[in-house]
């Protein structure tokens, strides 16, 4: 991810193009990609409470369109504008500021085709239901969680990165405040040295500095940083339990401070319904305020522990679900996608582990299992893992990143490997009242699972209505634990079987290896 | 049902009082039961179109209390009010009308206790997820659907009648328009022998007259009228598909002269979302008429086939689902009352049958299984029969009542049982995160259900948190399709078997039979 940076001093204007990437250039210096970072630098004041006093924003213009983008305080009287273009072509700009310093700056910009690899933000599709790249890309979400990862030391999140770069996960849930043992640990300037001895009024620039640094470096490494914006495991610092000035003030802070950045999605709060202070009421209003300070309109979702969360609010743009038992089956997939009426993604399924606690115990086959029955039915899964060993007393991945351990990681690479080669923009659940446990598409493709059923044979029927045409298929078996697929043979030229199905009378059933965690896919051939 | 009615003939009072039950006094004029019927009756104008042209309601005053409660035109000149006081005690009432002969008429009624059987109205629980009468008696939902029973002959109707008096059910889903062949087809005056030849601005009182009959004798023998408002079924005719003016016409004739009834539910329509000629918003708009114009504010739902409506939303009472699949397994059915936050009832599940069309071909083993699973699930499920035979080749229970021919219902009946002597309010999923597969409420009453599964043991076991006491508990064995309940020897004396379970270590399994259908019943004992 490249950042092109203007800086403005003073009344000066300088223009400079810092990137990440080694080798970009200041000849860069008004061009930035589409879906890159264009970053405004201007001094101001730092007397008073710059995040309390200063308004500062700036109102970028296009062919038609306008889109008007907060700034933030950094620190050191440095103010900063991050931009980032939903479309190519020049945009001119303008401050707006109650500092006549910091106002009526202005300057030009090219946003230019992105570089390959950049593939624009993730959004919903048009169905509602699944992913896509602003470039059109499908987007199959295969995520991870690490709670607290980007506030460990640099060497430790170095370690994380090389772990997510050769992992399958390409999305990460991760918090802005802590919730275990944290190299940073305040966001927020320290009074004293009580736990409650803070200011939320005045934000740390450094912290914050610290975190944009590992969402950015995710996104070199094509991760989205699913970034966790309250949780109910701060007790004692009281982070969610702040008056809601003091949360607005910060929301507004992160919004315009990281979502300029393509690879990121808010999730409102982590087990929203166990943070005592604050009622369905108030995470509502906290979205409206996220909505109104997010000019990249990211991705937004909120995480429960037992309670859903009313998914069809109009600023959820994805069900983000915990449940323990949900995907164990296809069957209990489908209602959360009829209910949501959007992308649904099980980002919390009990992780695997060795742990004693019982939401961290799962087998990686069990795991994996979760997986596919969600794959089937029309949704995503996410991952999480405490494996403890002697290396490592306290299987610190969910916390703290650093190592996987886990048997899981090679199989949802696996998984997704077959997402990749499915279809656009992903599986959906086929005849759910039926109960096939096919996912897929309509005539074009179809995944069975069977878990941990271990049948000696499978008879090839496909659903059909009245009238419907079916191609033939090729059909492959595929082992999703031993990461295999088998092509069977010749192809299955399917007629009506009665009133609902269709099969090849010539071949109606395949064998099966009678091993556990098989599938089967089915795709349409000529 | 007692219907207490005083008449009042142009500007003259004069009072009677009618009851269905004989014997009924005119002694009682001016007294109702309280949550039964008092009517008022009117003289006033037949010219014109008195649906259209005549506004009448009376304002029902008691003790910090004031119901205003619309009239309907019941044809001839005559206008009613119909009243159920929800309280006991005095009520004053006058009239309004832009009618002068029907302005400012006024008298009293007194509501007394009700006489034993009349429990009031069911309502949703303060817990949102069960039923209840108004007077506390828990209301266990086990309902069937007969679309157009109400709209058959005099002598079919007895029959369906005294089949209900029979049955085990103690709700009926009924549509208001014909869906199959009927004896009553016209809702609305003839204007030519065509399908479309009618005038939704003329309504014909005697279909209504006949349809409430049905309502009071469903009263009477204690079966709630679950009455549905609008279904897709009728093309040729187009009930579903009236102008907006036409349907909130007719919405508020049925809301004034069906609503006081005290076992009617409002249905809103019958498979919605394939209602074409309407949108979410239409049925939106739909909804918010409704409780305007409903004074006795009945319980509404509305039915889907696909699309699940949004439950959460204010005007509903209770998540009204079809499904064909959802209730295969409890754990499909708790994301239900996750997502909707209320009461959900399967009313349709796919239904026993022997019809060729897969939705009308169950067992009644099957059938009786989704009740179990629904129920301890959480959930309440319905009841449907297409069962062909010599005497009846249409299998019409469905369509227009009659006999029953199912095996399922001595079963539902043997359900019921079971739920009546279950705790109150109802069952409720027990951590439905960790797959217990059990229902109840905790500490005190369990349901394990096993479906087809055969097992020859079952580990006692129930889920604790940290600290929470376990009592002693009897066991029963139920067998669900033979309908009996075998108590297990002695008391399991309950002792913490690992951080998340109890049982009693010197009986930790009971034997089962190895049969399906089996069930496991825990009541806590000294």
């Amino acid at each position: 991810m490249t950042v092109s940076r203007r800086s403005v001093l003073g009344g000066t204007l300088a223009a400079g193009a810092v990137g990440m990437a080694p080798g970009a250039s200041a000849a860069s210096a008004d061009r930035v990609e589409r879906w890159g970072v264009h970053e405004i630098v201007l001094q101001g004041p730092s007397d008073g409470n710059p995040f309390e006093d200063v308004r500062l924003a700036a109102d970028f213009t296009s062919v038609g369109r306008r889109v008007t983008v907060p700034g933030f305080y950094d620190g050191g009287g440095t103010y900063r504008i991050r931009f980032s273009p939903p479309d190519l072509g020049h945009w001119t700009w303008r401050t707006t500021s109650n500092v006549a310093v910091l106002r009526d700056r202005g300057g030009r910009v090219e946003a230019v085709p992105p570089r390959p690899g950049n593939r624009g933000p993730v959004r919903t599709t048009r169905d509602g239901y699944h992913f896509a790249y602003a470039d059109g890309t499908p987007y199959r979400p295969v995520g991870t969680t690490s709670y607290s990862w980007a506030l460990q030391s640099d060497a430790r999140c170095v370690e994380t990165l090389a772990t997510l770069a050769a992992a399958p996960f390409n999305k990460v849930r991760m918090c802005v405040f802590p919730n275990v043992a944290s190299v940073a640990t305040d966001p927020f300037a320290r009074t004293g040295h009580g736990p409650r001895d803070w200011d939320p009024a005045r934000i740390d620039p450094a912290y914050f500095r610290r975190f944009e640094d590992r969402i950015r470096r995710l996104g070199a490494i094509g991760v989205e940083a699913d970034v966790i914006l309250f949780h109910p495991y701060d007790k004692v610092r009281g982070y969610s339990a702040m008056p809601r000035a003091d949360d607005e003030r910060y929301l507004r802070y992160v919004a315009a401070r990281f979502g300029a950045f393509r690879n990121v999605w808010w999730s409102m709060a982590n087990e929203y319904d166990i943070v005592e202070s604050k009622t369905v009421a108030d995470w509502d209003h906290l979205f409206e305020v996220l909505v109104a300070a997010d000019s990249h309109d990211r991705l937004r979702s909120i995480h429960n522990l037992n309670t859903y969360y009313d998914h069809r609010k109009p600023w959820i743009t994805h069900a983000s679900i915990q449940h323990g038992a949900a995907v164990l089956d296809d069957g209990r997939v489908h209602p959360h996608r009829n209910f949501a009426q959007k992308a649904v993604i099980f980002d919390e399924v009990i992780y695997e582990g060795n742990s004693s606690k019982r939401w961290a115990n799962l087998t990686g086959e069990q795991l994996v299992e979760r997986f596919w029955w969600g794959t089937v039915g029309g949704a995503y899964v996410g991952h999480g893992e405490v494996v403890t060993g002697d290396d490592d007393p306290d299987g610190s991945w969910l916390g703290q990143g650093g190592r996987l351990r886990g048997t899981s990681p090679p199989r949802l690479a696996f998984l997704r490997r077959i997402l990749e080669e499915g279809p656009a923009p992903g599986i959906d659940p086929i005849q759910q009242f039926w109960d096939y446990h096919l996912g897929g598409r309509d005539f074009t493709w179809y995944l069975r699972y069977f878990g941990q059923d271990r049948p000696a044979e499978w008879p090839v029927v496909l659903p059909t209505r009245d009238g419907d045409p079916h191609p033939n298929y090729r059909v492959d078996v595929i082992d999703t634990w031993n990461m295999t697929v088998m092509p069977v043979e010749g192809v299955f030229r399917m007629q009506r079987k009665n009133e609902y199905d269709v099969h090849d009378p010539a071949r109606p059933t395949i064998p099966l290896p009678g091993r556990p965690y098989m599938a089967v896919r089915l795709v349409a051939s000529p």
